[in-house]
């Protein structure tokens, strides 16, 4: 396993490999892996002859507000992951090389952005879609490799790659949970064992949602407010939001039909935790 | 010479080529071809195996109130031009394959966009941003070619580029004059014959400045009052801009040193015209 610290080094090595016929598997990751990621890293390696992960805890997608300092940086944990797993390349950069002095470029996925996370997060896909943009230039893949845990991060950057015409398939992988359902998350360290209780209620909420619309209903407002309460039974539960969102659009959907999205976001203590559930319904 | 209508079919054509060692120079138009693209095709050809013309006038990057529909579209004469000069593949997309239905991914440059020109079109290189990073990534040109008329451009494709970690290299070509100096431009068919006469005024400002500055003179608003003088003396002539500023940040300059640019932009009856001379003074 070669880890590679500046862009340049990567996209000379990358490129030769390519030319010589090599498919580029890609993972990006902000590091404390958990078997969510190990689930990308399984499928890259499956289906390329070169798996590359980045380990970048990005700057430009955290308001001055959240917890960028805080986010955990288990780098000798995360190196022993890669490689036990059989990564090839692990990217390393320095914020410094990837935002370098007089940095004014920025990709954004209008209208995609603004709603569900982007709501209390404003800036934040503008920096997601900017740093995996400067990624698949830098590193080409054939494919990359996204969690559907961030399913609004997936939607955008599917939208992005359409867009811009950027030569690389996007996979979207299940979520992988924890016990109780919990979807695995590198914020989950930060809650204590009550709080860790009472996340559990995000995946109890969207299973009550499955349960509902299994039986019938399809009134998304009821559907809404059925897992508010359960959620708001919680002590240490504080909502974000619950959505029920036209999954190619992320606009609300008063009936749910067609590809939906039922999203939610929680405060669990100080912990923002999300999930979703991603569907579809032919009438 | 291949004419191609799709983005799929040019990619597909030009990976083939690329993977068998060819090297691509790309030169985006919006059509309406003259001397100034003749110089940028030649430098294609000279440097690379296969060349690639694009002719689209790109709707993003004219707002409402501009001249879009108005903009020329002498298609036979500037196919019979890039056959005449050996052009490889032109590719002739249409609005729609561009910009299909669901279109919401743009690319900014900060600051840089909102200077100069910037002023008085806002979006237009936001537009311009856009389009060239989309063909660039159906193209994967190793060298693309600019015109120094067009100066902010050709310093946000730059930044653009080295933000994004784009792998093309960027050559930008000196401006070609007609007759008394007039930088080339597709616009320059807009113009009555007084108004050709008048329009001369930006070459001689531009000249006059350099005199100036020969002569020793480094304060900028001092040049830049007589550059006004000299064009206001013209009857078609209305001044939008005259600016000097620093090449890499386009931020005004009270004393001329490093890299400057001095830019102006002027109505010519309806025809807005831009000019620029670009220099260092090494102190």
């Amino acid at each position: 396993m070669k880890i590679i610290k500046t862009p340049e080094t990567l996209s000379r090595y990358l490129k030769k490999l390519k030319s010589r016929g090599n498919s580029i598997g890609f993972i990006p990751t902000m590091g404390a892996l958990h078997e969510g990621h190990l689930s990308l890293i399984r499928a890259a390696r499956q289906e390329n002859k070169i798996t590359v992960v980045s380990i970048f805890v990005n700057p430009a997608q955290f308001s001055p507000k959240e917890d960028l300092k805080k986010y955990p940086r288990p780098l000798n944990k995360d190196l022993t992951f890669c490689r036990k797993e059989k990564v090839d390349y692990v990217f390393l950069p320095r914020a410094k090389d990837m935002y370098p002095e007089g940095f004014s470029t920025y990709t954004c996925v209008e209208g995609l952005s603004e709603r569900l996370c982007g709501r209390a997060r404003p800036g934040h896909f503008r920096g997601v879609a900017t740093i995996v943009l400067k990624f698949f230039n830098i590193i080409r893949p054939d494919t990359a490799y996204f969690g559907q845990k961030d399913a609004q991060q997936a939607i955008i950057i599917r939208r992005m790659v359409k867009d811009l015409n950027v030569p690389v398939k996007i996979k979207v992988m299940p979520t992988v949970r924890g016990e109780g359902g919990l979807a695995l998350s590198s914020r989950n360290i930060y809650m204590s064992a009550l709080e860790m209780q009472d996340s559990l209620v995000l995946f109890k909420a969207l299973n009550l949602a499955k349960v509902l619309i299994n039986g019938g209903l399809r009134n998304a407002s009821r559907i809404i407010s059925r897992m508010k309460e359960l959620i708001n039974r919680k002590q240490h539960a504080k909502i974000d939001f619950v959505a029920i969102v036209d999954a190619r659009d992320l606009k609300p959907l008063k009936t749910i039909s067609g590809d939906y999205l039922i999203a939610l976001a929680v405060r669990i203590g100080k912990t923002r935790l999300i999930d979703n559930f991603q569907g579809r319904l032919l009438i």
